[in-house]
């Protein structure tokens, strides 16, 4: 029975297979809801953007200056009105001989077929001179020039970004369909840690020896800023008693499509993972990522179609967990295939050599190199240590070591950066 | 008079020029307040934030197993009782021939002097049995050895991030001393522009000519993102009309330290940003930056105090002014010396060469090149072009160029990334 398999039995996942077993085993969210634009930043498109309108609709005067008829100029012309922004029909129309004003972004009156700059021309008691030639279709933007109606903008699985939003609404798009948020909620578990109120009282405790819950607030804030795609319900933190867990994940976590737990870890003669499984009947996907400090990441299936994921309870393990696993998993249950702002990682160049017996994060300081490239400086391996979680005020981000192996000076790694590196102005 | 100073006719001020211009004129935030160290992150440190204790205050156990004393080794020893995480003072003494067990972070008790991991002890009858030699010191974190009293963790000016929160509260600082936020506001300013509401009324009215104001919106996403340490206020849409925005400033402004104008670009006899100037009784700290599309970025200071930054109306551009200029001032108001999570910008390998007669931002794909490196590749110049705001959607962030001159392939450029560059996994 799952419930005798001892700890440190099983072989430990290595991340891509862990990935796929996930993305094998839990279905995306399938609902899709209509958004105006300008409500959709973070979110997921469920389909395709394409562009519901040649755009401009109509030519557009890319300068200040007057609308004319190429075969007219140069000349002296009449001026017969004009046409500000805001009006598609311009209710005057340039005949031979005569020009119409047009302000930047302005349509243009038909029977124009190219703009004068104001700069180009005098103005003399309600006429216009022109003194050179001007081409046809010079200083505007001619019908369907900034995207052709049917043109994809965005792929199905892109995250809306603010710059998208205005870059849509210049050209009309006012609508997307988007698919529902992901939701989502936190459990902490761990007898020995407590939530910090006070902060005289916190600092008594924390002295004790006692510690102060900060794993899951980590992962709630990694989810809220990187997948803005999810809502997390709720965040709640329990002891580590398999049967009050099984029961939160039961009775409180019903219409949710991911539970995460962090913590867990504790020696205990029965793997309390696979303790939880039986409990709620889950099919455990995977049982430990061969990384450093992944021992507790694993992840499984309950039959009501939620899918749970422990993380570890030490915060830059978790943190990584977030980074190589939690991410992946959080963007194919939303649908996403490409994430939005801000990114989760950079790429720096390693200041010195890595030697890495696992997959890991390495915390590094993170400064501009005298050519302009994001160097990472791993911390001495004394401050790499999970119990010296100070260590974190100390680096600027981690660097996601992927392989067992030597990795050079130079080389070039992922990172995740959570302060603003050394050098930038 | 400064009214009538025509447009145009200043020279523009480069960068480092303007950011001195801002910082030498206006003062930064002088109230501190005290917050629990878990409700300061984005907030920026009042002063050096220093260890107001030794940690850990007491020798720590760094595994599970038994304190004993080093000459004890190899020996069969009793077991006196356990030593559990939250007890400073463990009530029990190791003397010579016993054992106390002790868990992962648990104070070792008086008279112990090192630590036999649980996996190298047998047990019999309430006995342990070690069948080797253990130094003196092993397996345990001693007093200090994760930061002295007095040490100083993080600088003044310093932004608190999630993972400062995690490290500091693991040595027991719960209290940090940080400046009150900068106090903002936004108007967008713009005669053509509307605020969308409702999807179909804004896309009849995009087509028709009118523009969805996005710049101001965009500008507070990138504030609340990168400056955590401001609040934004209120963001208000208003004419072109120096008197209405002049009254805007002087009636609803009060109590603020910045206050933001996006646009206010449009064409005119007399230079707009002068006569609001002279209306508020102001003072001109620069007026137009030396970057492409630079010329409506503009500063004044009020006699108030208050601080007024120009913002183009034009969305890229105004990220442009937002990262080279009003990040630094608002860093400068606030305080801050070094921000915090996400950095607001990255590097990037120039994948192509880029010819710059000013500084200017240059809308980049962003992909992983072989090397493991980020690359830019600049988009089309057509769709550089500031009239083709949704070439913003084809795009993944923007390139900082600083200097008017011929950029190589293979340049380090720094670059703000806006969505996932391809090929992260």
């Amino acid at each position: 029975m799952a419930q005798h398999v001892p700890r440190y039995l099983e072989r430990l996942t290595p991340v891509p297979q862990a990935i796929e077993a996930v993305r094998s085993a839990a279905k995306p969210v399938q609902e899709v809801e209509e958004l105006p634009v300008w409500e959709a930043v973070g979110r997921v498109l469920a389909e395709p953007l394409k562009a519901p309108h040649d755009f401009p609709p109509r030519p557009r005067a890319a300068y200040d200056g007057y609308a004319v008829r190429s075969e007219d100029t140069p000349g002296k012309l009449r001026l017969v009105g004009e046409a500000t922004i805001g009006k598609i029909d311009v209710g005057v129309r340039v005949e031979p001989g005569t020009a119409v004003y047009v302000s930047t972004g302005a349509y243009l009156p038909e029977g124009a077929d190219t703009v004068v700059p104001e700069e180009a021309v005098k103005l003399e008691n309600g006429y216009i001179v022109i003194d050179k030639h001007f081409q046809p279709g010079k200083n505007f933007d001619p019908v369907g020039s900034y995207v052709r109606k049917g043109q994809v903008l965005l792929d199905k699985g892109h995250v809306v970004t603010e710059l998208d939003v205005v870059g849509l609404l210049d050209v009309a798009v006012t609508r997307v369909r988007v698919y529902r948020r992901v939701r989502a909620a936190i459990i902490a578990t761990g007898t020995e840690l407590f939530e910090p109120r006070d902060p005289a009282e916190a600092e008594e405790r924390i002295l004790r020896g006692e510690v102060a819950e900060t794993t899951a607030k980590l992962v709630e804030s990694m989810i809220r800023r990187y997948t803005p795609w999810v809502s997390v319900e709720w965040r709640v933190l329990l002891p580590d008693n398999v049967d009050t867990i099984a029961w939160y994940i039961e009775r409180q976590a019903r219409g949710l499509d991911v539970v995460v737990l962090t913590g867990g870890t504790g020696p205990s003669e029965v793997d309390p993972f696979y303790q939880l499984a039986e409990r709620l009947g889950g099919r455990v996907l995977f049982r430990g990522l061969f990384v450093k400090g992944g021992r507790p990441t694993s992840a499984m299936l309950l039959p009501s179609g939620l899918l749970v994921v422990a993380l570890s309870g030490h915060p830059v393990s978790a943190l990584h967990g977030f980074v190589r696993l939690l991410y992946h998993v959080l963007k194919h249950i939303g649908g996403a295939v490409r994430g939005g702002e801000p990114p989760l990682q950079a790429t720096a160049r390693l200041a010195e050599p890595v030697k890495a017996k696992r997959p890991q994060p390495v915390k590094v300081k993170l400064r501009l190199g005298s050519d302009g490239a994001l160097e990472a400086v791993p911390l001495p391996l004394d401050r790499q240590m999970s119990s010296v979680t100070v260590s974190n005020v100390e680096a600027d981000g981690i660097a996601i070591i992927k392989e067992a192996r030597i990795y050079e000076k130079g080389e070039w790694v992922p990172v995740h950066v959570y302060r603003e590196p050394q050098g930038y102005d």
